[in-house]
C-alpha cells in the first residue's frame, strides 16, 4: 500500500517553518541559534509543552493549535513584565501526521508569532510514538534585575487580575457537554466568546510594562484562580477574596445566573491565560488606569493577609469557601 | 484498586528538580528564569528531544536517558564552539510512570549538568498519553559573533572529526543482535565500549575554545557521519573522504575487520556525537595540538572540493562509495 508522500525532515523544516525564522535563526539550517538581550537587559526564560488529548482536543484545527502552544508561554512571559524575543519548537508528531495539518500548524504559528513580534528560533521535529505534543521554550527581555517573581507579595496587598475569568473552563465544558442546561440561554454569539476563550489564549502582552512598574508579583492563571493565587502567595501569605469582585464576560454571568454552582468552575477551572498580581494599595489606581491605557482591563479581587492557611472566599451568598485542591492539574 | 501514591507536580518538582536550580531559576518556584550572557558574549541556543522507543530503549537505566537527553543538547553547543550556561526541561512522563524512575532520572540529570557546569532553569512536566518524551532546550554562550556555523566550509579546508566513529552505531546493533557473528570476537570489555559509546553520549565541550579558534565550520555528528557531512557542506560544496583516514575505536576495527560490510553502519550510524567541522589546511596542526592539548583526539579524514555531487568516500578497497541516503533518521 502507498503511503502519503513524506518529505524528510529537512524538507519539512525548509517548506514550513524556514519562513518563520528570525535574525540569529540562520534560516533554521543550523542546530543552534543566537540570541543577545538588548543592552542592560536580562533574558526571561519559560517553557510549556501542550499534549493532545491532555491539554487540546486531537481534533480542534491545526492553526488553533500552534496559537495555544505559544499563547501559553507568552502569557508566562506577560506576566514577568517581560517582552519576547523569540521561541524554540519541539514538534513531536503522532504517526498519522498529515501534511495538511503540518501546514494550517505552520501557518498558525506564523501568524501568532508575527502578532507577538516573536519569531521562531530553531526546533527540533520528532516521532512522538503516542498524541502530538507541541513544546515550546520562549525566550523575552526584561530591564536588568526588573523581572516580576511570583512569590514576592506584601501582606496588605491587593490582588488583581486582568481581563475576565472563568470563560476558558465554561468553554471546555460547553465543548464536552454542548446540550447542558445552563447553556439554554446563551445565544450563539455568546457561546462562540466561551468556545473562543477556550481555544485561543489571548496573552496579555500589553500590560507587560505595566505590572513591570507597579505589581509585587505576578504569575498567569493558567491552572485555575483559586490554586494559582495559593500558588503565588507561598508560605506565610493567605488572602481573602471578594467573589462578587471577581470580573465575568457577560456569557460567564448568565451562565452563573442559569447554575450557580458553575461559580466553583469559574473559580477553579484552568486555561484562563490572565495575569494574577498583587499591587501596593496606593499605587492601584496608577496601575489599573496604565493597563487600561494599553487596552487591559484590571480589577482589584482581594487582598494579601497573614497566615498559612488557603485562599478563603467570600461567596456572592455571604458564605466563605476554600478550594482544598483547589488547582485543575493537567498532571 | 489502590495505586500507587503520586506526589502533586508541584512536589515532585520540589523533590527532584529543585536541588538540580542554577541561579536565575529562583528553586524553581517560578514560571519562568532569568539568564544573562556574560559581557560581550552572544546566547546560543538549541533544543533537541528524545522520544522513548524512538532515540533510546524504554528499559534503559533512567539515569543514562537522562544523561542522554542532556548530552545530544550539549553537543550542539560544544561544536558551535559554546559554553554551556543552563538548561530547560520538558518532561512528558508516560501513564505508568513510577517515582523510582524520576529518581533515577534526576539523580543522572543532576551528575551530567554538573560534570557541564550547566544548571536546571525550568521546566515543565506533562502526561504524554504515550511514551515517555524528554526535550531539552540549552543555552550556551560564545564571544559576540563568535558562533561557528554549520553551512560555512570553504573548498579546500581540510574535514575532521573528533574521537572516534561508529562505535554507537555498533552498540546499538550489538543491542539488537548480541549473538551477531562479528561479534563473537570482541571481548566483554570491548562490547561494553560499544555500548557505552551507544548509551552515554560524550559531548565534547572540551574542544569548543579550539573549534572556535580554527574550525570554518561544525557540527556534531548525531545522525551518522555521510549524511550529517552531506547537511554541513550544503549547496555548492562537496568532499572526498579517505576512509582509511576515519578514526575507528579498538572494538570498531575488529567488528570491521571480522565483517568488513559494517563500514556501511560506521559511516552512516547515528548517535556518535562527535565534532565535524572544516579548517584551513595550514591551520589544521595547530587546531589538531590545541583540541588533543584539551583532550579530545582530532584527525582529518578528507577535503572540502566543488560541486553539488553527494560527498564521495574513497573505500579501503579501492572503490569509491557515496550514500545518497546517508543519514540515520529518527522522524
Amino acid at each position: 500500500m502507498a503511503g502519503p508522500v513524506r518529505a524528510s525532515e529537512e524538507g519539512l523544516i525548509a517548506r514550513y517553518f524556514a519562513p518563520l525564522a528570525g535574525p540569529g535563526a540562520d534560516g533554521l539550517r543550523d542546530d543552534a541559534a543566537t540570541l543577545t538581550p538588548s543592552p542592560g537587559h536580562d533574558l526571561v526564560l519559560t517553557t510549556d509543552a501542550i499534549v493532545a488529548g491532555v491539554h487540546y482536543f486531537p481534533d480542534d484545527p491545526p492553526a488553533s493549535i500552534a496559537r495555544k502552544a505559544l499563547g501559553v508561554n507568552l502569557s508566562d512571559i506577560a506576566a514577568k513584565g517581560a517582552v519576547p524575543r523569540g521561541f524554540l519548537l519541539t514538534l513531536a508528531l503522532p504517526d498519522d501526521w498529515t501534511e495538511d495539518w503540518l501546514a494550517g500548524f505552520s501557518s498558525g504559528l506564523g501568524a501568532a508569532a508575527a502578532e507577538a513580534s516573536c519569531p521562531l528560533l530553531g526546533g527540533d521535529t520528532v516521532r512522538s510514538g503516542g498524541p502530538a505534543l507541541i513544546g515550546v521554550t520562549l525566550m523575552g527581555e526584561v530591564p536588568a534585575g526588573a523581572i516580576v517573581r511570583r512569590n514576592t507579595a506584601r501582606i496588605g496587598d491587593r490582588i488583581c487580575v486582568t481581563g475576565t475569568i472563568g470563560d476558558a473552563a465554561l468553554g471546555l465544558r460547553l465543548r464536552l457537554e454542548p446540550d447542558a442546561s445552563w447553556a439554554g440561554g446563551l445565544d450563539p454569539a455568546l457561546r462562540a466568546v466561551l468556545a473562543d476563550r477556550y481555544l485561543h489564549p489571548r496573552p496579555r502582552l500589553a500590560a507587560a510594562p505595566a505590572v513591570r512598574r507597579h505589581a509585587t508579583a505576578s504569575m498567569d492563571v493558567s491552572d485555575g484562580l483559586a490554586g494559582d493565587l495559593a500558588k503565588m502567595l507561598g508560605a506565610g501569605r493567605s488572602a481573602r477574596i471578594d467573589v462578587a469582585a471577581v470580573p465575568l464576560s457577560e456569557a460567564a454571568r448568565r451562565a452563573c445566573a442559569a447554575e450557580p454552582g458553575l461559580i466553583e468552575a469559574v473559580l477553579t477551572g484552568g486555561d484562563d491565560y490572565e495575569i494574577l498580581c498583587t499591587v501596593a494599595p496606593e499605587a492601584f489606581e496608577a496601575f489599573r488606569t496604565e493597563a487600561e491605557a494599553a487596552g487591559v482591563p484590571l480589577t482589584a479581587i482581594g487582598t494579601v493577609t497573614a497566615g498559612d492557611a488557603p485562599p478563603c472566599f467570600a461567596m456572592t451568598d455571604g458564605t466563605t469557601h476554600v478550594f482544598v485542591a483547589g488547582a485543575f492539574s493537567h498532571f
